[in-house]
């Protein structure tokens, strides 16, 4: 209830300056500086509720990792659930818009970019909303560093075999595809919010690596 | 039961050397004199029993087919289902090893490579044998057209899997995916033998089309 009470989640964010970013654009291509050290960054765009991001930072304790997240309403529970996780030291959340990261983050700046159910946007028209769009590949190949990776799962088809095109016409390198997760479950999957809800339907959850290929 | 009867079936296909080609390797660079036309030439990997082949060179005249199938207990029941078709004029069938398509075909002879429910040799020491295979995909490219294509359809989630890959690592362009191509029929699919057992069973159906990129 109370997350619907958009003052009440705005002061609690502004609370927790430890974990959610203040004027991220004073870290950009000085991320070492926001983390006390200079570990990779790992981000992922569409944090959500933080179960994903939260346990990636607790199983890998040498990696940085920053969740972005674009509504308040959603963020605040992130929020709280790494505040029960007892505030892992290696994860932010960002509460900005996926599409300015250039705003935030310059080249070298990331080693790794997450997509975890992302929005289908199924109309042709909205195309260019997907997360794996032209113009968002774009993106984040101009904050990863050299052959940095997209990691990406969903549970819908139409935006899995469209994310295997966009990528491949925009010259990435598929490195692994599964088009059954949880039929093979690599023990170190850690689950999202929509992954529980949707593999419990016996949907097939899609998971993809791939690279961009630098000097093309 | 007379298809088990080798001398039987070896005969039946000499007595149809308008369908079965014999000596291929006479046409290596002039398949035009094969077909009496020159049309583009399509041939499938691995046929069975020519149902889809059978299908595609009927729906389309204006493109020339070749069926190609190692074992002859099995092209014959290709080649009774070509003369019931009526013996459509722009079909073929060769009886040889897809390993050895270098002998029967060079450069620009082929415009277009169909693989449908290939073996899915699932070892890993026999991923050599995958018609997918690094090995295959060179062979294809060596009698392709510039920009040639591969249309590859199974119900084979492993192999698919791989398949993507070793296609991407090789350089090539995914043009299309369908993870469930039954759920969104195209018009003029064609199916096959094994895409009619394993589609009646409720397995996904997945199908690409990819291309290999002249200039690589
Ligand atoms: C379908 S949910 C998936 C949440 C989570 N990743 C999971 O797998 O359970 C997508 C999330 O992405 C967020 N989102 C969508 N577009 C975004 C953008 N441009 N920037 C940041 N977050 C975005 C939405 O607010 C939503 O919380
Ligand atoms: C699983 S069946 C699929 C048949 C058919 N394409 C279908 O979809 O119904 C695979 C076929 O490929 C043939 N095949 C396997 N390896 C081959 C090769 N190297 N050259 C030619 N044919 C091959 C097999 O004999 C078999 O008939």
């Amino acid at each position: 209830m109370r997350l619907r009470n958009k003052p009440w989640a705005e002061e609690f964010l502004s609370q927790h300056p430890e974990i959610v970013i203040q004027n991220p654009e004073q870290y950009k291509g000085n991320w070492q500086k926001a983390f006390g050290n200079d570990h990779p960054l790992h981000i992922e765009v569409g944090t959500g509720k933080g179960q994903f991001i939260t346990g990636m930072a607790l199983q890998n304790p040498d990696i940085n990792y920053i969740g972005i997240e674009l509504y308040t309403s959603v963020i605040v529970s992130a929020l709280e659930k790494i505040i029960d996780s007892n505030t892992p030291p290696n994860l932010r959340l960002l509460k900005v818009n996926g599409a300015d990261l250039e705003k935030y983050f310059q080249k070298n700046d990331v080693s790794r970019v997450y997509l975890n159910f992302s929005d289908p946007w199924p109309k042709t028209r909205h195309a260019k909303r997907r997360l794996t769009h032209e113009g968002f590949l774009k993106l984040y190949e101009s904050i990863l560093i050299d052959n940095g990776e997209i990691h990406f799962k969903t549970d819908n088809r139409g935006l899995f075999e469209y994310s295997l095109i966009s990528m491949s016409e925009y010259g990435m390198l598929l490195k692994y595809v599964s088009l059954d997760l949880h039929a093979n479950m690599p023990e170190d999957n850690i689950m999202t919010e929509y992954e529980e809800k949707f593999s419990a339907k016996g949907q097939p959850i899609y998971r993809l690596e791939s690279q961009f290929i630098s000097g093309k």
